[in-house]
């Protein structure tokens, strides 16, 4: 684990997508519509994820516990692809790239298992840093 | 949650992938060479994945508890990509494919982690289940 | 711990209830019309519960782990007061009667957490055992 | 979840009850002669506590997760009821009250939990907020 | 992870020990007087371990988990050494050697943990499996 | 809980041993050669050591959760004794002692677990702090 003894607080934001590929109209309908027989996916995903991103350190060794001051969820949809945004913000010593990745992926992850009963050929696509500031460098991810 | 109590058990196995794309091939050779500051890329994610894989049902909502009887990780590269396999086998009520999703993102997200400091440019891609088999229908993914 | 090898497995079902009183026919409305600034109550508590009541033996030392085969979260509003109520079956060798009453419990706690910034009299009444079948003995609160 | 990047550090300290009923007196007689068989029930009960308010935000997806820095647990037996007080301070930018109820009522369910073999008519009453200080607004339960 | 599908189920019973070893009559004394100020040492880290045994399959990843269905902890005091005992049963494909040795450490650590303010030279030792029976061979420690 | 608001930041260091003690040159030869069945054992060890670190305050009731921003995990091998050295690093309140045993032991114990197929007589001595910097006192084992 690199050690962080030395370096200094500052505000860190990351924003990580996945992207959910259903594999037919109906079921963004029935997203829309409520009517997916395990409950509210969009509510009850985000739900997941916002437990999901303060148990990044939990699932990745190298990942330094710290406190996240914010999470954020988004959703959009274009067509049969439904964008997920998962925003992070803390004041600490490193970022939270990994933990906005982890919280999208969880996110993601619970759409496709609230979904496995109404559509087979869900897919998680494109799971990726979007943005990040504050730290050694900025990134904006250049196709975004 | 689905009520399985009416369920019979039988053996269920799921293979399910997830590929990180690295963005360059010194990235490559220092997973091969062992040159990753924070260690063994493989090792270590494989021992995030197989610790993940037992955590599927603490993150996501409808997810039966269930004995996880084997959990096997591979790896294949092929050019920048490396495809991570992630089979779990149980005899039990209710499959394991999300298990299997799971444990892939999970070692993804580990390799994410400890690549960073020498590649920003990595993405996860394309976790989708590949095969199951046990349950009401079995599934190969067409374009495996 | 109890000892339980000797044990046969019976299907087992427990249906506990916690009582979330609001102070405000304000806060009834405000989640009916899903204007709480945190999101959906009833979804969001729902996947808490769902998810608290697989840590029942994480938290409870005594508790055994077991197969929760079902989970269901109902919801009854009564003026100020509404009812939480968490159903659980299993096929094991012991109930279900703990995990019912903590699932209810996160229920209403995460609700407690979700309405305090719109609210500051939210208390939790009444979490009992409501009914439970399976086991030595049957049970149903006489006040029922 | 709330952004709490913008919020500066104080000291916060929140109180929380639960009550629990037991249904005779020869309940409160084996708690106090340590003749429960499953085990010393304040004592494990407290340890329960304890590790539970630190579980909090693994529980509730809206909750921050903060440095605890104090957790006390406190029994008053009164007749047929026994009052579980828990009081939790931090220094940080955001209260502990949610945390104080989580741990009254993981005590309170464990003490259900330990006796349920002896007396099969415990309930849990009264989950509130007794007091706390720091933030912007103190607050003091009026029945307290 | 070994793959244990086509094993069959029986029943396991593994006893493992830790000494922890103090460094002076007096914690001893102040363990026996409840004098600790942490608080009943025993009872505390005896629901320490029976919670840290159902979290082993959490902490080491080619851990199966398995149902616990058996739990006790015993402590025996000669001179400075507390020797504390774990004993696990289960009916499963697969041995509850390593659970047994997780208890006895988590037991073990706790007492370090609650014994560190009064006594600075506790010392963990001998973490080992006892005895276990079930599966393809019993074992017995040959010097206990 | 010791109270510790009262308490300054300082950089606290600890490190502690355990020894794993195996019972034959060739499993001293197999983890050498990365022949043991289970995989990678220092790798995968020094994974799960460094998750079990951060589990610390999930294990032990009185352990404040703290901000972990440095663990390494060592081997030494001296003859069929392997020292497991963690060390750890924070600026907080209080002491990361009981956080460099718990992943000195949780690295132990997993070479246990990876071990026991190969070699019945592996056993876990010692675990005990080497050396702390930082708090009220230092402290360094007078045999080390």
């Amino acid at each position: 684990m690199v050690d962080i003894t030395d370096k200094i607080n500052t505000l860190r934001i990351a924003t990580a997508q996945a992207v959910v590929k259903v594999s037919n109209e109906k079921t963004i309908e029935a997203i829309h519509n409520n009517s997916v027989p395990k409950g509210d996916v969009f509510a009850m995903s985000k739900a997941a994820g916002l437990l999901g991103v303060k148990k990044t350190p939990d699932l990745l060794p190298d990942c330094h516990p710290l406190p996240i001051e914010y999470t954020g969820i988004e959703y959009n949809i274009n067509g049969l692809e439904i964008q997920v945004r998962c925003t992070i913000k803390t004041i600490y010593k490193t970022g939270v790239e990994v933990e906005a990745m982890h919280g999208a992926s969880v996110v993601a992850l619970n759409m496709y298992d609230m979904l496995k009963p109404i559509d087979k050929g869900v897919e998680i696509h494109y799971i990726k840093l979007l943005e990040k500031k504050g730290g050694k460098s900025d990134f904006k991810d250049k196709y975004r």
